[in-house]
């Protein structure tokens, strides 16, 4: 089983983000970096839990204007574990002497494990073990086990188990000059059984409530100790104080429960927690209905090459992080699939046309998934018929980036890193996302036949897009041709003519070429309903037999751009860029990337 | 046309109450009582708005007990509308002489519209004409039209349009010495076309917002008037002050848009209220929608029969409030059928057994809709498992009563209304609302032919509650039988024998015919499934061989009691009952219902 670890050997701090990044845990409903468990936000740690489709919005003042920004927020920190020896430091990798590190991710079950021993300053040596799991089966729990063990010395320790709520989102160093602060604490807690800890987002009002219970074992001995409990403001941590013998192992469990205001089947969340955790199993019975859970997912999704132990390793990869994102418990949480999982702050959590790529596999392997993932698009049909409405066009427009609900995301001014200019940004006319949005509606349906779903929400979308498409096609008298002037490809190096103040550029291919197929596409789609379905979708839709007409027209003379008559232009005007300056760029700046 | 409507002639103070329920409108998300426009909660009238799945609860101190009830919250009443001449008072029909008063609910479009003529004490006759509707097409949008005319004076005139979240719970008068606060004010604010208000359930945490647009208009052409907007902690209403003419109409259109924290493809309820209100489009606009939309709906709903209309009538009533509790726009909303749909607040809009009765209707017309609320138990399966484990038995135990979070909501104590005392309530033993389930279950499948959720969802509820039932059945060595001790069947007023302290009855026949029923048929279930998704669905619920040849054996040989070996007796020991003591009663009391 090789072939589905992630094996890390050795301690590399400056290695630790990304490694945090490709060790996430998640369940299609929340997700955690895999960060350290004793580690804080800090120079080469970063933990971040994330709810799926969890976001909000802050103002933040920026070169004298302000701008608004949606945020996928950084939840409280429910890892935090550490320890330290009576008179010693809290356990931190960045301080002391690591050996004989090793991570693994096991993908098959997902389980970030973790082994190390470190010598701190006063020559103790401690071997500390972890393995964690954010649980596929059971959508609510995570949890974390920690054996630590003395190696060449006795004496008291303290052990701290936290939920963390002093949490900022300041994952991503470009976005820092931004507001960060989405989260107000609303209580702290001490249950009968742990702890809890209760956020709401500041724009958003989703509320989160975490409960912990923390036990330590010596073996499977439950080992009663002086607990004491400590909440300020932000945070509520159970401190344990004990004795700790050479060579003899203290485990300490953390079983976490987490409810949102968006659950199903809820009360409140902290009430839901609370009871959750009171009734929730110990570990290593987690751990197997975890297993279980991603036995049976693996069953259904794993993809096996022939091409070396390599490639397997990083389709699983993929496929892992994948199902990580949307995943069965996904279904109905009225969430689409983001540019970066819900893995961290980069691409703001924002949807963009990542479904494109990624809605083939779950057609085939996870339907439900699929169809789960459009409804995010039907949900916001209206706010994109009222996008396209105020761009003067018919039908509907969904944003370039998507998130709460359904508005264009895209900032409209945009932060060069190397030069620290603002500038505008012009990728919101990315409207190629209009034809990625129906070409997986099609080949959902392709895949799965579910007539169902095209009648009652498919082919509204559909047909809403092309109205769209169809209202945006000029017809150049000239070329006797139609064209889609003023949009952006999805090569995003290039939004606008030089010297020209015109946004967007003319005839992108890419887009001609999609936007006819939709608009043929979608007389095939009328075709496929049977009356009165079709009938009733046009008169409501409004949609007239001289639209059908134009859209058929459309679909069979667009214009697409050639340089020298053979080879497909980008764009229009292509050809007549100047080559970049690469020698100028390659002195200037070391990396050009 | 007549067999669909219900036409009310002349004002009926004592008859409002009974006129409101009947004449609620809702989509499947909201639904708001028949109120009059003008009225607040008094005496004869009780506007009432309610969320589908809108609960709350608290806590009330009774008989030196506190206890905790869940209820269907009573929303801030966007219907408020009224006017007076000046130096006039407020319209309010129980103060002034009615005339010509007639009251339709037109059901084939889902319209409620009144009209009547007043004279004040000063001899002023006025004219009144109102329509309204909830959408089935637009689900956060409702509106009203009214539509006023002096009939023999001219003056000055305010109007007012409010929305009033000065509200509690008051409708059901047994429940009035509970406590009966459910909502907190968080805002209210004035907008660039209107008011909005936003309330927050003080347990709950539900957020609901109500945006309101009011605008006046001489025929089609909109007035332009003096406005004044007066919000204090609760309300906000919109104040008009115009002249009047004799003979000369002056027509309101209010339309309203509602969100909540639990809505999908939001960002906050009071942004998407507010964004929601500045694009929903007029009056005439709203209702040909809405109008399409239920005449789609009575296309696949439609019951025809042929004895006669006023059975005709009964039918389409029934249906009309059916679809009006769970429709189309239900989909996915987490609620189940509740034993008065929407409607008001007796049985505290729970969720008992009503879905046996109505699933048969959507799993033939409206399949999506039977399985929505079928879902609606799936989510709730772990609350289910945990009361089964504190009853000391396996598999899951649903609630006779659930709400919010599938706990047990059936009170613990329930006062009589005629003796004022409060007596223990043993109905929640009414666990044959877990043959029910397994049932409606069944029944789905056998209708749709959805074997994708038989095999993800249905098998695992229906073999849960098997899996309860089998460890509730008790073998009677004497009877050489099995028996269901300590039950309550459908017939609540027998709840448990006299001079006994067991509660509950024993082997009520219809529970046991039903349970045994159940266990039969989760082995057909098993057979249905594919194997491995059986042997996988029986290791995950731990349901071993043994258990499997139990179900058989109990299914098998279920005990049912006989009255003279023919006629099958309610439950055990019925036979030796006394006769109710009719005459003594009827005496006693002048009605003994």
């Amino acid at each position: 089983m090789d072939n589905f670890q992630i094996v890390y050997s050795g301690w590399d701090p400056e290695e630790q983000k990304l490694r945090e990044a490709l060790c996430t845990l998640g369940n299609g409903y929340i997700a955690t970096r895999g960060a350290a468990e004793e580690s804080k936000d800090s120079k080469n740690n970063y933990p971040g839990t994330y709810l799926a489709g969890g976001y909000n919005r802050a103002k933040s003042n920026i070169a004298d204007k302000e701008i608004e920004n949606e945020d996928l927020v950084n939840f409280p920190n429910w890892l935090y574990l550490n320890f330290r020896p009576e008179s010693g430091s809290w356990l931190n990798l960045d301080e002391c002497e690591v050996q004989d590190y090793q991570q693994v991710l096991d993908m098959e079950s997902g389980i970030l494990s973790r082994s190390f021993v470190i010598e701190d300053s006063e020559g103790r040596k401690s071997k500390i073990e972890s393995r964690r799991l954010v649980s596929m089966r059971d959508m609510h729990n995570a949890a974390l086990e920690w054996i630590l063990t003395p190696l060449n010395w006795s004496g008291s320790i303290e052990i701290v188990s936290e939920l963390d709520g002093n949490i900022t989102n300041n994952g991503v160093e470009r976005y820092r000059d931004l507001e960060s602060r989405h989260l107000d604490v609303l209580s702290t807690q001490e249950l009968k059984d742990g702890i809890s800890l209760t956020v709401q987002t500041n724009q958003t009002q989703l509320v989160m409530a975490q409960a912990a219970r923390t036990t330590l074992f010596d073996g499977n001995h439950k080992l009663e100790v002086d607990t004491k409990t400590i909440s300020n403001k932000k945070s509520i941590a159970q401190h344990f104080f004990l004795n700790a013998k050479e060579g003899i192992s203290v485990r300490a469990e953390k079983i976490v429960s987490i409810y949102t205001s968006r659950d199903k089947a809820i009360s409140e969340p902290s009430l839901e927690a609370s009871e959750n955790i009171a009734f929730a199993p110990l570990f290593d019975q987690l751990l197997k209905r975890h297993r279980q859970a991603w036995n049976r997912l693996w069953k259904q999704a794993d993809i096996q090459l022939d091409n070396g132990a390599k490639t397997q390793r990083l389709a699983r990869l993929h496929v892992f992080h994948i199902l990580q994102t949307a995943s069965p418990n996904s279904v109905g949480l009225d969430i689409g699939i983001p540019a970066r999982g819900w893995h961290g702050e980069a691409y703001r959590g924002h949807i963009f046309w990542d479904e494109l790529f990624i809605t083939p596999f779950y057609n085939l392997r996870f339907p439900d998934i699929a169809k789960s993932l459009l409804m995010y698009r039907y949900y916001r049909l209206e706010k994109a018929r009222h996008a396209a409405k105020e761009a003067g066009l018919r039908g509907a427009l969904y944003p370039w980036q998507s998130g709460s609900n359904g508005r264009e995301e895209s900032q409209k001014i945009h932060l060069n890193p190397q030069s620290g200019n603002w500038l505008p940004d012009h990728t919101y006319l990315q409207y190629h996302v209009n034809a990625a949005i129906a070409y997986n509606i099609w080949n959902y349906y392709k895949a799965t036949g579910d007539h169902e779903f095209l009648s009652c929400f498919g082919a509204e979308i559909f047909l809403s897009i092309a109205s769209f498409w169809g209202s945006k096609a000029e017809f150049d008298t000239d070329k006797g041709r139609y064209v889609f002037l003023q949009v952006v490809g999805p090569d995003e190096y290039h939004t606008s003519y030089p010297d020209s103040d015109q946004q967007g550029l003319n005839n992108n291919a890419y887009t001609n070429v999609f936007a006819a197929w939709v608009l043929q596409m979608a007389l095939d789609i009328l075709d496929l309903l049977e009356n009165p379905t079709a009938e009733r979708l046009l008169q409501r839709l409004e949609i007239d037999e001289d639209e059908l007409l134009l859209w058929k027209d459309i679909g069979t003379k667009i214009y697409l751009p050639f340089l020298d008559g053979e080879v497909i232009s980008q764009f229009e005007g292509y050809e007549d860029l100047e080559e970049f300056p690469w020698e100028e760029y390659r002195k200037k700046y070391d990396n050009i990337q």
